[in-house]
């Protein structure tokens, strides 16, 4: 019957405590497609679904190389992920050209997420439509982070963000413990298996909606990848060998169905322990 | 009963994440009578309904050379236009003063791109209003765009914008597979008969109100064109022998009428499949 | 019972694209007497209704010179014209100064309609109320534009803006073919003809409420215009010979009584085709 | 029921296309109280009512000299009456210290239209709400301006502003055809009786309440008025004899019984014509 | 039942062209104690109902010393009056130091009239809410000035603002025609009594809760004063001699109760006249 | 039922000339816990309850050291206290650096008055939550003034801010005319008692929780103050031997019953004769 | 039914002088995970829950370095602790560099709390939403500081913040009084069993969920601690012989039933105290 005036406006909270548009925000970024990032002792990767704005255009990016060691994937409004990652490479080039050297990946994560975390506090600006996954390598390793638009961002072991993303991360989270110790095909199916679960029921990965970003040394399949492994993303026929390794839907399936009971509650309930984690707003 | 706010301020969320006045200033794209792009591997080219301001007025332009190299077919608003396409020649004048060559289509399209997304995201300013086909070519090829008032813009194979646009992207779904192999010839005549479904049902293709961009060597009805084949907009008489080309619109609808329950699916399912789909913002 | 928010602001669409601050803007010109003008291949003129300001004043001024080769005839709000016409008298002075030459006339329309779009698009100001029709002659010959509040400007063969200036469209429509060709003598009876249907019911053209605007050699009732004939309004005795060249009210609305049924509709059908037109906003 | 916001934002156009801000401030001027402006070939003055503040203030300026050649009368809000005449008066001395002339009057009075109009187009200012009577001789001889808060300015034979101004106005289109040839003291005779017109039932003009403000050459009652007859302000003692002159209330009103029938309905209609007149915003 | 914009926005006009925020600033002058001002031909004199804050404060100035010449006696907010009063003496100061010379009276009342008028019409601050007496002598004698927050100010011959002010204008309008020529002694015994009027009924004027401010020459009862009389104010004792001058109140009363019948209705009927009076806002 | 404009804009008036935001603020001082000041001719005392914020926290300052000269107790919004505080330090600090001399009392105060003053006229800015007791000696004795968030600050003979000063006040009423001449141990005494009347039932005052800052010279109870009596506070021990010498509450309330009865009446009406008072904002 | 104005704006007080949004952005700080902060004479702690955003990231950081000798633990919104830490390291860092000495634990926390208090007061921007405990040691010995958004900073002797920090509080009024002596051990031990109270009922402390952070020599546990004992965090493996430690939580239970009845009510009653403490905003 009146206006509610805590979620129209950026910089006001909620009497619980809450900034509303910031949560809507991340609801933008909740209808971008699913993307999927793993990261085991050796490599960080990236696994997408290329959006397709009908059948006149290719399929759209849906990971984007920021420099030659990091790249990211988005989910959520594309035109503020390209002003955002033109902000990265700017960011990452300067410390090239002032340091003499790459961006360390935490430091470059840290830009966007400052940068961010203004347009939650003050007026003048919405915040970010957009949220990333990034992988890199720098001195201390593959690293995978994620950005969101609350101007957070948080380093993980595998994660999913977008459509249908729990789904993901159901599975990784079944699986995460292996992955440290995964070989860089093994991590691949892993994170397609991931991604599959994320699709509607009526889709298939196939080598044409498929994207697979990957940071470290060259795979078995791959050729031509420089010996310190810098970002490259892998499309189309590359991708085949990929998919073909992957257990079949049906078979998955199967198996997933042993366990679930035991495990889907305790994650389930996850969400519902608010109120005794710090405030990252709704991711 | 109640002040929406969601849809009334550019930079406000709602609670599902999206942004209405964007979506809004989509809509006055749709108010532009139609234009069509399409792209061969030699060939981009642009075909559009001139509009007439009354019959007081002679027909007005509704594409516009950019630089040598590219040229826009617009649909919207006609104010908005004129100010985005002088800045278009600028960063294309500045291009050839500085790096002493013609800006790659691409980097042109961004630039346009990155201006509106500011108009989304800050105070202070509308979303511009209008829609861009742009076609160009350069040292990767010829090249065929669409910018949107979102701040988004994508290449495509073949594309229309306006009113009445999806009936002609229905056409250039139908036929898009064989464009990258089409004579010049061939791709205006397919752009004719994409830009005739767009028409109402009273009005016919002729060579007053139809405008043809072409990118690309000379055709074979075509005097005078550079080697380079610089962007030209034919206009009255020589689109007539194109015209005559065209297969009459009775006949054209018998074939039609063969297969378009098996395609016409998958094709209104599109729009319904949002949320998997990054936010592209209603185009 | 509600604010509806789509019609205050200057900068926000409508959910059907529309900015109805411009098309209230536009309602503001209409409020202004008419005026009309017509462009042969040598000339071009403007003819208005003097408006007075009760009968202690002397009548006031419709048009405007701005340069030696262009002028302008303004409806709507008078103080928002003196501010637009200040502003192309300076644009033409610099002209001159800086480059030595008059101002192209396009280029001089492009000037106030890029100052009125933004008045449509930024914070901070609402648009101007007020249109003109502007003629000029140039190297390219003369010309016929007129300026609208949405920031648009088109070039006519004829057109009449203001209060009732749908029937002075009528009648240029059914007559503009002609006028490439036709002397000054016979323009400027056309334009006296198409500003009369403009009058109310009981108003009568007179030496006292008619300007007269020319650009272009002189016709063979003026005197001591120079050769390049610049622009120069003709007013009270002057005019007198021209009014008394027109066909009898009686006898043109007896002419006129033939054929209108066969040319309104198409006429009035125009506004309705709304939606594959590009958006001019309500002109 | 809701908030109508046409009339208080001052840069909102309502759905007519009218300013209601703009015009509110119009009717500021209508609680002023009455003042009246004549123009012979060779004189223009002002005629006032001197307000009190009550009886312990003498009677306050309705009249202010700004500078040897121009002199203005006020009705509305005196506040903004200073400040703008404070404006007048800077740009009048800048005029002669900068080219060493008086400054014409219809520049003059152009600057505070300009000033005027700014308020009525950008936000951050209301409109003044106060107008002027401004008369003033240059090289063009003697001159009448009324500004308005509009950000108008015209020239007028006589004129009249403020409470009750429609009665003075009246009698002012009666007999204006024979002010251009009046002597100063006729001139001013027919002012008085315009000025007494717009009194209340119970009020009389005294040598107390009637400024009368000259530009032109001394009046046979006048002495040490310098040649060129600059600007003056006569009050009290100087006044009677003019007062004298004045035919008394009941003859005057026994004559104008026997015409008014037939004058006052096309005076009463003026207003009613709206729609074919230039929008001068009220007045 | 909505909200009314007009009286809450300073810089909005109501339809009937009037400024809610600036009366209602007016409103606060009235809720201060009253102040009375008074001139004769070498006098202008202030009286005042000191303010206690309750009993632990000493009596609050009500009077404050601009510069040698000129004082002030203040209703309204305090702290405004200070800021403005603050104001005031930079302006003298600079006059001193930069023309040295004192500045004229009416030149310092303009200075913050200017500065409150901002008020009215500018975004940002509102107006203030104390109004002035200003009394100070120069080379054209003594004056007596009221400054209001509306941005105006006017001479009087004597005047009251403040809390039941009206009672003591009352006073002041029968005897004001008498003051021009009373000595010192007599112009502050009327201002007494003129004050008495504006006191509650149970309140008594007492050396602890009068002040009495001069500019002018010595009464027979100061001592110390300059030649010049520069303005000083009179507190405790030495105001005794003044209120034991006095009418007994049960006295005055008695004499004020023959003619009040005749003379109220005109007072009374002033206000009422509104219409044919400049708009001075409500004072 | 609708928004009430008045009292949530600082910078807005109430029809009744008052402004609510201000009035607010004062609330925010009376939920201060309370302060006690009080003056003789030698010395000025602070008296406050120090404030625990639970038993986890040493009790809080209540008062703050500006200058040598000068001490403040608080009551409010302990945050802007800190700011206006450290901006009073500056104030002070400068005026040692610049004129090589202590700033005077009277001078600091108006410093902080009118930054106060300044958020209560201009947007942007909401008033300062806080109220301060001001104690200080200079040439001109010592000093107690209190500072209001309205802008207003008034010397007191004594004077209680905070929650329940009311009661404070109602003592210091009582007795303020001997304090005059009072030691600082019997100041101190009156002090203690007007602080315990403003406790809550259950409440004693301890050498915990009571605070007393002195500017004068030494008490017979302190050592090492140097002898200029430089402002210090005393709490814990030093405050015992006070505490002692303090009437026992049940004796001191039984004297207290013998003239409340004549004495509250004139104080419990005090407030109510608003209307010939200057607004000093509700304290 | 209507807007409620006082809760949606920063800077506007309620009529109760309170400020909603401020207390609103207490809210988020309570919805982070608890941290629990002691000090003794020679050491200052903190004990910390870090937070897991599922068990696909690493346990978040709870903690923070700020320099050498300070730390802090947050709960709220960790994209604004980040922005403020940065400051804090900044501040720290500039007091090296400039002064050439650690900077002065206090001076570290108002740095921040002054930029708090800006977002309470004026317009742009809204308060933090995080509050931090700060402990550092410097020549003042070792401190522990809160830091709440309101702009308050209070020194404690514990303190806990976070969601159900109320039950650790409860813990540590019981036994703080023998923290002082508490050798750094005890203090540990102290430490965590504040901390379990704030678990949820089937929560445990786990090498992998709980940081310590000290400041002050190493204790008996630690190695490679410099001297001065500078301040780290202990996560993992070295905190397990803390956790032995600790009294098994039944045990403590039983213990706890004994007194709490008693000691229950004063507390529960501290909040209900609300009136006679200064405003330090809901905390």
């Amino acid at each position: 019957m009146y206006r509610n005036t805590y979620d129209s406006d950026n910089t006001v909270f909620s009497p619980q405590g809450r900034l509303h548009q910031v949560e809507y925000a991340l609801e933008a970024v909740k209808q971008g497609s699913a993307a999927v990032g793993l990261r085991s002792k050796t490599h960080a990767i990236l696994l997408a679904l290329k959006r397709s704005t009908g059948e006149l255009a290719s399929y759209q990016q849906k990971m984007y190389r920021i420099d030659d060691h990091v790249g990211i994937a988005i989910a959520g409004l594309t035109s503020d992920a390209r002003v955002l990652s033109n902000f990265m490479r700017q960011q990452a080039m300067s410390s090239r050209m002032v340091f003499n050297r790459p961006i360390p990946v935490n430091r470059l994560v840290s830009s966007i997420a400052d940068k961010a975390q203004v347009n939650t506090q003050e007026y003048g600006r919405r915040p970010y439509g957009v949220g990333f996954l990034v992988i890199g390598q720098d001195k201390t390793g593959p690293h995978l982070y994620e950005f969101a638009p609350s101007g957070n961002s948080y380093e993980y072991y595998a994660m999913s963000i977008g459509a249908r993303s729990q789904s993901a991360k159901t599975y990784l989270e079944k699986h995460f413990e292996s992955f440290a110790d995964c070989t860089l095909e093994d991590l691949i199916r892993h994170g397609l298996h991931a991604l599959r679960e994320s699709l509607q029921q009526d889709k298939e990965l196939t080598i044409n909606n498929t994207s697979i970003g990957i940071a470290g040394p060259a795979s078995v399949h791959e050729k031509d990848v420089p010996a310190g492994g810098s970002f490259r993303i892998l499309e189309g026929e590359p991708v085949e060998v990929f998919l073909k390794s992957m257990v079949p839907k049906e078979t998955a399936e199967a198996q997933a169905a042993e366990a679930p009971a035991a495990e889907a509650p305790p994650d389930g309930a996850a969400p519902a322990q608010a109120g005794d984690q710090d405030v990252s707003m709704a991711e």
